[in-house]
């Protein structure tokens, strides 16, 4: 049992450092406790968990509802208020000292895909619980409001923060995702109210800014031994449906030179595309991630084949010169082969959404002032923050995931990878409530 | 109206000509009459004709059992005797002067695949024919015996020819075609005896020699504007499964240089194979018809890739030396791009089938003394003669397929082209007649 007169003094501490912060306020936060964080980790696991160790806790199943309630039931013995807006986003709120102050967002999201990893959302959140357990133990008030964010439906479409954007189509609504729920019946499901669903759409000056904490899915920090990315924003995305015509022919009786076998074209472009994209200077990434060969039969000279291209820059100008690039090669292919090639691009909306150079700067210097190891890169994989580069100044914290392995049971990040990231965010919380976004 | 006097010298002559047969018996002989064959190949085309112009007959549809009483009223209108075997192949016989002297055997078939044209075996059918008629005209009795043979469902595996040499399958039997009957009820529809399969099987000193006339099915002769193709033989044929695993992975977060792609690997071995078999020396094949990426996204990485390889060649030791140049191929792929490849053979059981050498002197010959252009050449597609090379000495005969297109409405010889291929087909009768394989 604590003496009376330790109580005592450790509310009198507790009411100096109210008095004197925010000058020193960071200094006095503890650092993040990678039990805690791992704690909450095996414990939102539980919901949707598979025979694999992963979860299948897709979003709008009863197990993406449980593990929702689990999180509420976390930020509300934390103090915060629980809000649930029209898309079924998870607002947690903690007061500042100026009620006038917009409030700094934080937060990810819970949903996973089918056969999917503990990582992959959680961690953002878990650490974001953590940064208001830091706070409430050093008894910091901040003078911005804080707000937790739980989004909606990540992985179907990052659907919670298009709805925040005013940018989730009509169309999308009917949309019915593993759980065997529409987006409309799931987002009700779930808490939401999709017939109010404009009331989900944010004025671009409602938040001072908004930070996501999330895995890298990617391993490059893991292989360079770093503690922290500091993401310089969400790549863009191009596809294309590529179709090469050649003409299809008896494979015993036609020679190899009269042949005009679009396999074989397809095999070209193929590694064109890789070398030009190695080639060149920068990140970019391309992939041919579907094909098929028709007849199809192993005794037919393929007469035409369809496949897939998608080409990744966090520019869109890069995005543009390298698929210029691709198709200068894809004529000499054509000519050479005695194919046709062609191009059909899908419009999948996904343009690059670079991260605030402010933002970037201030995760950095809390990186820097926490002496973790961290690199600048971009994110070649998709978040609910390019949706959130148009309504706040936005930054992007990544954590290493462990070879890099995302989507899968076998995702992991360690305890401390963690727990050094949650430092990371809850520092760069107090920067900006400290104004550095205006320094 | 003839006058009495001239019909008389016509009988005269006739009775001139019999009498100092063999000696001349094949300068006595008319030219083959294109009119009259395309004549009969348009009658045949009546017989499941589809509205693209060309043919669905199908083995034992409807249309194969009409197309095969026309053919079978032709031969009985030639003073043909004919029947039909357990296998329902049709054979139609025209007695020789030597009782005991074996059969020279010459056919083909009549059925199509679906979607067929209608030269692809009607065409050694109605030279066949052409060949009774024009010893018929010229009153010419060999010495041997003449069976001209219908080949009962070869473009549903040989059927017929398979059930001559005693190697139909009797797990084959319960096969259906696009008939919608099996092998066991479609021999009996068209007029085989199933229960009494194994008695189709002939001796392997039943016949003198087998000819087959057919069109070439690919554009060789066409291009270099040949009349005649003297096949060398039947090629053989392995066909494998590669499977190529890589490492899936997200197409956005896992850089260029990091990659284990599987689909970079089947692209590299797809070019491979076409160098390889491009570069050897000799008229072998190779072809990769069919290919799929797995889990096949366009923003997946494939981790897997599974593809045909299909080699052909004459020789059996050409098809080996392709293959294992390929394998080397595949190791040095597979190391350089972090892939693993493996080859699973598939038992097709069709090695080369080299036609008899003095038979393609035979053929050369007549095709020499008709002044017709010619060339040696194998057959890349598959044929009854390579079944009929285990029975008697075979021989083989093309003619030009326009533009080399084959199992299409658009497959196209001229009735010009197919007059030359029956003028050698019966001139190569009758030099076998006149003892040409002994010499």
């Amino acid at each position: 049992m604590t003496p009376i007169w330790l109580k005592n003094i450790a509310v009198f501490l507790t009411f100096v450092a109210a008095i004197i912060q925010p000058a020193n306020a960071a200094d006095a936060l503890p650092k993040a406790s990678a039990d805690r964080m791992e704690n909450r980790i095996k414990s939102l696991a539980q919901f949707g968990k598979n025979v694999d160790g992963g979860v299948d806790r897709v979003a709008y199943s009863d197990a993406d509802l449980k593990g929702r309630a689990y999180i509420i039931s976390e930020l509300e013995a934390l103090g915060l208020s629980v809000h649930i807006d029209a898309a079924a986003n998870i607002f947690a709120r903690r007061e500042g000292r100026n009620p006038s102050a917009k409030p700094i967002l934080f937060g990810s999201h819970t949903d996973s895909v089918p056969g999917g990893g503990n990582y992959d959302g959680p961690t953002g959140v878990i650490a974001a619980i953590e940064a208001i357990e830091l706070l409430n133990t050093a008894n910091i008030q901040t003078n911005h409001p804080l707000e937790l964010v739980v989004f909606s439906n990540e992985e179907g479409g990052l659907v919670g923060s298009l709805a925040m954007r005013g940018h989730l189509k009509e169309s999308a609504l009917s949309v019915v995702n593993a759980s065997g729920r529409s987006i409309a019946d799931g987002t009700n499901f779930i808490g939401g109210n999709i017939d109010d669903i404009a009331s989900a759409k944010v004025s671009k000056d409602k938040y001072e800014a908004f930070i996501e904490l999330h895995i890298e899915q990617g391993g490059l920090l893991d292989e360079e031994k770093l503690d922290i990315g500091v993401v310089e924003g969400i790549v863009g995305i191009g596809w294309w449906d590529v179709t090469i015509d050649g003409y299809a022919n008896h494979g015993g009786t036609t020679a190899m030179d009269n042949r005009r076998d679009a396999m074989v074209s397809a095999a070209e472009l193929t590694l064109a595309i890789n070398r030009i994209v190695l080639e060149m200077d920068g990140r970019q990434v391309a992939t041919v991630g579907r094909i098929q060969a028709f007849p199809g039969a192993p005794n037919v000279i393929p007469g035409r084949v369809e496949m897939s291209l998608e080409i990744r820059d966090l520019e869109q100008s890069k995005i543009d010169q390298v698929y210029a690039a691709i198709e200068n090669a894809a004529a000499e292919i054509a000519a050479r082969t005695k194919t046709a090639i062609s191009f059909a691009e899908i419009d999948v909306a996904s343009e690059p959404a670079p991260t605030d150079p402010r933002m970037r700067k201030i995760i950095e210097s809390a990186t820097q002032k926490m002496a973790y190891s961290y690199r600048t890169m971009p994110s070649g994989a998709g978040h609910d923050a390019q949706d959130m580069v148009h309504i706040a100044p936005t930054g992007m914290i990544f954590v290493p995931s462990v070879g890099g392995v995302s989507h899968s049971p076998n995702e992991f990040t360690t305890p401390e990878a963690m727990a050094k990231g949650a430092d990371v965010l809850v520092h760069t919380i107090l920067a900006i409530d400290d104004g550095a976004l205006d320094k």
